[in-house]
């Protein structure tokens, strides 16, 4: 279907808006009003830069405060619609959005409003546009869609039909099924808006806190399939207004946008039957594990002695490249020192191990995933790997349920013996605070995992949201961490699977491992805490270790000191325990600031 | 009486919190748990060291989830609570918090929670420790102080008596009256926070958005009078969760912290009676209008030119300095060039008119305004000045009603004929964001300004959030404008109020003074949203002027350029309108974004 974006969604000039989506790709745009107003470039020129890039002008937005009103003030918004309609004509958009009326209507009663949208379409038909009227959610007597659709059938004008936002209807939780009774052709147009679960006043919700489709709570698959039923052929248009989207960078912005709509019609498509228009995804199943992770830095040796305390076995050196490969059980860790000249140790890249590389490609690039062109230390066996958000590298690996053939090419290992650590159990990524809604877009879409709920963690400098993206199975977990706005250099880390926490910390304190030191206080809080045997409890004291506990089962955990950027977790999950130790995250952010 | 903070409010290190208060000049700590368990200090330490800084530690916070469970839950609670005071020996804390239960209750009865809350003041007794129960505002069955106190009442045990915090009254909306019926000996804490008003959940509204007293839309100072009128001596203690504050640096936000009691007792004093032991404040009265405003840089010419332009006189060189006087009418500008290499143009100081000010100087060392040491032009009449939170620095002229005596240190100026600008009608200033609340409590505890309601502008790169700081009578204005978070170079201004704008325009345009250019579409606009005659609107389009009307009357003005971090503004305001343009900041902000 044809893709639309509002341009109050992006940041910058209205030109600035248009160049950059037309550059994501978008199909056409809705002008809103007040960049137009503000704009240096006439109606005309907007017009002639929008042929010239390829861009229709899809919807002016909005007119608002029309209908249900006195006689006298039916006249001024007639007046004033008509100066907008020959603005419409100079600008070339057809289609003009209505919304209820939330200040100046007096009059509850469908039968006004609708002989009053009939006049107004009287003269939409002097300009050759159409009226697509919406009810917004805070309007003053209709604020509801299916209201909006009754007196819109009740003008019955040609002229006059509905405008549905999905913000407008989930909001309020409309239900989205009655959309299939509204003919396809009068739904003049769509607009698609995410939002996360708030309890907040609905305008305050609407207008600070929307989000793409994918990024929040709403079921917008469900919704569009029932506007897709209804015979809907017109754009997919986005209206997001959210603070964070309106001064990040716009081409970045559109391109996040647009993925959005690319996945949400493939997602939507697979629910309906008979809509051959509908573009298609590559159907990629999710990650079945990681293949590797990588540190990369100018110099990896203390992330090197960490693994080597922890009981990793070293695998040797690449054949062509100054790369380095350590395992444990299935987790392996590439230290990279190539081109990375200054560069302090961090987490440069993740390898996921998935059922068919190549599909997961072709579906990452429909998603404008950027590729990644590096000469892999996998050049004999090329990985198909492209950019997160956050500029993580994803490579792609085969799930061959044994070692990945890349591992041939390191050469001059080490015996591999058995290994307390079994496999990588999460890496934890660290977001910008402006990217982080892309990045749970992109880790839904692209990958296929699944976002739980988020959590906030107190830390000395500020409250760290934090935003688990996972597998169901819980083979890939990737907790996401935004830190404080104003702060960028939290670590970010890789935390191992083992059966046995206590005997890997044993050994890694022998191997004279430095591990991040925990205060006594939190060893007499637990021990008030939980029902622990006294010796359990100083065998955790004595080991730097750290316990949670919830309804399934204890986790048992604990961190090494941090080199450059990077640092390591070792963890037990027993009984069934799902999470990660969040209760405990403000003790390791107040330890490491002291560190 | 004797002022307190919870370290809750603070970012750092337990340690960190404790110095920052002592240096602030607190009295005594909140110690909130998870800062404690958390520190590598031991309980003894930590009251080694307040003891050694003269910090009291007022307040353990907090145990939850304690009264209306069953009996089972009961002895497990105690044993829980058994251990908190021990701890609170260690500690040397005499109180703690007891919150109502969120979580566990399930018996709904006064009588049952009175009966366990005797439990629990038999075992503080062992232990010397007292229980200050608060109702929290989402407690499972008791969310009313009221409530809460007479569940105390019914405990009836020496060791037991409640909690007040502002923030769990005022956010339900209860009466604050009731609590001068409780004993005042039997209120055991107090603790204050001032809210925005916001509409969304209470529980997000506590914990992410309090604010410091004066700060918020609370009536502290009514709130506090009540709980004086009650007989409480204990400390005013600060508990205040908000998200900045918790990542700001901890020196300046205890300091502001501080401030926000200091003013609140004072405040709060001068509406009860009979209570000598509270601390006052010197009363100053509100500023009357503009001695001058600053401009500093290196090179102040282009300001200086635009001036000129405007039908500013040249008023001389300063004897002493390379500073030079501009004026017209009332309106004071000062160009300073002293130990300004490489500085852009950019608004340094305000001077304001006060009738003492020998008086709100007094007041405002007080209140912990840092002083400015400056040497200033008007080293023959030294004027008192301090520093605002954004580094800007107040200069206190005395209100004389004509021309400040300090003018006469400038030589050289040309003739004072008629000026159609007749003062300074505002000053905006640009706040870092995370400095805005405490800015918003500088103007109004040191200067006596008022705060009205704030709005939001959608510029280019983001949402800009404004506030307005004013006396009643108008005659001092600032508004602080809050850029969008990541950026922090929005340019100041200073705006001059005038009978005739058409006519300052047309002059400013025939001196050859470049307007901030308005784009042909906002005039437009303009046509179709007033019902204003095609001439006028030709001759504001002509002039680059904008127009605004409210209910009152009408706003037109214009823009200069910026020059360096600083621009000015021509104002007229018509019939009593008393805004400030807000509808045409977009256009202000797309236009500055194109220069």
């Amino acid at each position: 279907m044809r893709t639309s974006v509002a341009t109050v969604c992006l940041s910058g000039s209205l030109v600035d808006k248009m160049h950059a989506c037309a550059d994501a790709g978008f199909d056409g745009i809705e002008v809103f009003e007040p960049d137009l107003v503000a704009s240096d470039h006439s109606p005309e020129e907007v017009r002639a830069l929008a042929d010239r890039l390829g861009l229709t002008l899809d919807l002016f937005q909005p007119f608002r405060d029309f209908e249900g009103v006195t006689d006298d003030l039916l006249e001024a918004n007639l007046r004033r619609a008509e100066a907008k309609f020959a603005l419409m004509n100079r600008l070339g958009v057809d289609t003009v959005l209505v919304c209820s009326n939330v200040a100046t209507a007096t009059i509850d009663s469908d039968e006004v409003s609708a002989a009053q949208l009939r006049r107004l379409g009287d003269l939409a038909d002097q300009y050759d546009v159409r009226i697509a009227f919406e009810a917004l959610a805070w309007g003053r007597f209709v604020d509801d869609y299916r209201r909006a659709w009754r007196i819109v059938e009740l003008a019955d004008h040609p002229r006059v039909g509905v405008c549905l936002d999905s913000f407008h209807i989930l909001s309020r939780g409309h239900d989205p099924a009655e959309i299939e009774k509204i003919p396809g052709d009068k739904i003049f147009f769509l607009q698609l808006a995410d939002a996360p679960a708030l309890s907040m006043d609905v305008l305050s919700w609407s207008r600070h806190h929307r989000l793409f489709p994918g990024e929040g709570s709403f079921d917008l698959a469900g919704f569009l399939a029932h506007v897709l039923r209804a015979g809907y052929t017109g754009p997919l248009s986005l209206e997001v207004f959210n603070d964070t989207f309106r001064q990040t960078d716009v081409t970045r912005t559109a391109r996040h946008a647009l993925r959005s709509l690319v996945w949400l019609e493939d997602a939507a498509g697979r629910l309906v039957e008979g809509r051959a228009d509908l573009d298609r995804l590559p159907l990629a199943s999710a990650p079945q594990g990681y293949d590797f992770v990588e540190v990369k830095a100018e110099d990896t040796a203390d992330v090197e002695v960490m693994l080597g305390q922890l009981g990793f076995t070293f695998r040797g050196r690449h054949r062509t490249k100054p790369v380095r490969l350590w395992s444990a059980g299935d987790a392996r860790v590439v230290l990279n020192e190539q081109q990375a000249r200054d560069q302090r140790p961090h987490l440069a890249a993740v390898g996921l191990a998935v059922d068919d590389p190549a599909t997961t490609a072709a579906r990452a690039r429909v998603l404008m995933a950027p590729p990644v062109h590096r000469r892999t230390y996998a050049s004999e066996v090329p990985l198909e790997a492209f950019t997160a958000p956050d500029g993580t590298e994803v490579f792609l690996g085969e799930a061959t349920g044994g070692e990945p053939v890349w591992v041939d090419e390191f050469e001059g290992g080490d015996e591999v013996g058995t290994s307390p650590v079994s496999r990588v159990d999460h890496v934890n990524l660290a977001q910008p605070w402006a990217d982080f809604d892309e990045a749970v877009l992109f880790y839904t879409s692209v990958l296929g995992l699944d976002a739980g709920s988020g959590t906030e963690v107190a830390g000395p400098r500020g409250l760290v949201r934090s935003q688990v993206m996972r597998t169901p199975d819980g083979s890939v977990r990737i907790p996401l961490n935004v830190a404080p706005s104003g702060t960028s250099d939290y670590a970010q880390h890789v935390a191992f699977a083992c059966d046995d926490v206590v005997a890997v910390a044993r050994r890694a304190r022998e191997a004279g491992m430095a591990f991040l030191p925990v205060p006594r206080n939190y060893y007499d809080d637990l021990a008030a805490r939980y029902d622990l045997p006294d010796r359990d409890v100083a065998e955790l004291r004595e080991l730097d270790l750290l316990y949670e506990r919830d309804e399934h089962g204890a986790f048992v955990h604990f961190y090494t000191r941090t080199a450059g950027q990077v640092f390591l977790e070792v963890v037990e999950r027993r009984d069934g325990y799902d999470g990660y130790g969040a209760t405990n995250a403000p003790i390791r952010l107040a330890a490491q600031q002291r560190a």
